[in-house]
């Protein structure tokens, strides 16, 4: 049987062999990082160095970095009770926070008015679409693009940054919040005194250590051209399904994307539905971001480029990553084109008249 | 070289084989628990997985389990924008969301006034003091009693209760909020829909894995009664001290407590030298809640119940694990009590009046 293909990284990237490695390491550190005996020093020695890890990686020298539960937990320290502006492209984490009113065109390129009170995103998860940062800008999403896309915080020109690290290769459960020196923000987590005062409990010393290794790799890979050479294969897959597949809609290609991302629309074919023939084939697929469990609705991020809500319920994301190869991505986009042209033969026959394919 | 011994549990306890052997498993299942294919699929088996055995664990069979990245987090989603009333000895992650006007005794018990409106620590981390918890409580911090004494959610009376793995030899980052079904919190990390809306953000699935083998196997361990044994050393270790340092107060001794927990004032001895000290000869204890970090100040758990600033100023916590036993708890009263000396000798050489040592 042919290997399982994992192709949704942009939900949670395998981890690395280097943040494992410093999570077993961590694991036999005893003791609470808030403590000034040894062991204490000797967790908050991992900590600090974890910090300086991700700090480097992240182009962040000098800035402050707030370690957090994740990129949502520094979502909510970045964006509650400042009434910022988003896009309807930005994550839920971030939009829950925002007036979702800068407009989006069709490539999904978002104009921002004001960017002392925007947010917006460096790379959005979906479409991989790459923004041009406004200087000055209050809050960016930089999820995504950490890892995948060479940038520094400290040049980007952006406030706050919100970082995570199962995006590269980190665990799970672990992010941060990057800040120009000089600001601050409101602790939504409170009493304890860790992290500077802006985020309190005892630290997660664990997924620290592992983001901290991850970050350091990811840089490394980063250097090394990694990501350029997944590029060349989401170009290729993306040929190999246009051939496959006339008639789908490939989401902003051609545009500056993230090197691993690729989104296509196959009308009238259900996203879930999609995502659900593939898995039994072998594929881990998403029909859109996974962080909005259970629900089966239409892409938001499509809606707001101007998508209508069949063309968005119809989405498909592929997000790879290194070490996938030619071979596989042709097996992908061969077994997604037998499936797709058994779904229209399907909806044929049930007198529908979706999906308009023109192939076939 | 004597082995160093580490009698600082209340502030992190070990990591358990289980937790850990857990945790490497839990690090080969790529994906994102909110995604629905195969891997994403795995990763939500692990959580609930883990659910139940802390559900299993807590007693809390039907209650709701939030997982939080630990009790600081999971107290800010019970307490916040409540107007709760507690006392002067819960932890700071509790105080800072409450009115902190409970009374308290010398003993270190709480008189509730109106339980509905009251937050309410099941047990001290720095003395250990077990509270009678009234019925109709709106919250109970069980973070240093769970895993370490006999009780059930379910059975307490209490709406919400607050736990943490890392106190019961679970990883630091995690923990969880239990509601009694049909209680609701206000999410404050938002966007995402985890945890049935009340915490979004990617779950930190290695992390509540370790949780849930942990909690099981604290489970398994208070029924075998190795806590019982735990008691008997500490009950050793306290006549010790009280023999090798005559002047010294034990404080709460002989009242309901945590059985690993002592808490000693050495008159005149400053709790953070009393601490410096014993990590220079190879022991790490606290002088009080490790949550504070490098604040130097008076235990303000003994300042509610009504020690001076002084005394409370000259605190020591030890809090010990299993299989310390008889011979390096009475390693330690002897080390203790030599540095005990020498401190009281350089104080009188110095002039002070203090500390009082009434014997030597």
């Amino acid at each position: 049987m042919a290997e399982r293909l994992y192709l949704d990284w942009n939900a949670s990237a395998p981890l690395r062999p280097e943040a494992r490695a410093a999570m077993i390491a961590a694991m036999d550190v005893v003791g609470n990082a808030s403590s000034i005996h040894a062991e204490g020093r000797a967790v908050r020695g991992l900590i600090e160095r974890a910090r300086a890890q991700v700090s480097q990686a992240l182009g962040a020298d000098g800035a402050d970095l707030v370690f957090t539960s994740g990129a949502t937990e520094a979502a909510a320290l970045a964006h509650a009770g400042r009434g910022l502006h988003c896009a309807g492209i930005e994550h839920d984490a971030v939009a829950a926070w925002c007036d979702v009113d800068l407009p989006v065109d069709r490539d999904g390129v978002v104009q921002v008015a004001d960017p002392a009170l925007s947010s917006l995103q460096l790379a959005n998860s979906e479409t991989g679409i790459v923004q041009d940062l406004p200087q000055g800008l209050a809050v960016s999403d930089l999820t995504q693009a950490f890892g995948k896309l060479p940038f520094a915080f400290n040049w980007l020109g952006c406030d706050m940054g919100l970082v995570s690290a199962h995006k590269l290769g980190g665990p799970k459960g672990i992010g941060a919040l990057a800040l120009r020196q000089g600001l601050d923000v409101t602790a939504t987590i409170r009493g304890g005194g860790q992290e500077m005062g802006r985020r309190a409990g005892t630290e997660n010393v664990i997924g620290i250590a592992g983001f901290g290794a991850a970050a350091e790799a990811a840089a490394r890979d980063l250097e090394r051209g990694v990501w350029e050479a997944v590029a060349e294969t989401r170009n290729l897959l993306e040929q190999a399904l246009e051939a496959e597949c006339p008639g789908i809609i490939l989401v902003s290609n051609g545009k500056p994307r993230l090197p691993n991302t690729l989104s296509l629309i196959a009308p009238g074919w259900k996203g879930e539905t999609q995502v659900m023939a593939m898995d039994l084939q072998g594929f881990a697929v998403s029909a859109g971001s996974a962080c909005s469990s259970g629900k089966v609705t239409a892409s938001r991020v499509l809606t707001a480029m101007g998508y209508s809500e069949a063309e968005a319920g119809s989405a498909l994301r592929l997000s790879i990553g290194p070490g996938l190869g030619t071979e596989n991505a042709l097996r992908f986009a061969a077994a997604y084109g037998k499936a797709w042209k058994r779904a229209g033969q399907r909806m044929k026959q049930a007198g529908a008249d979706l999906p308009r394919q023109t192939g076939n």
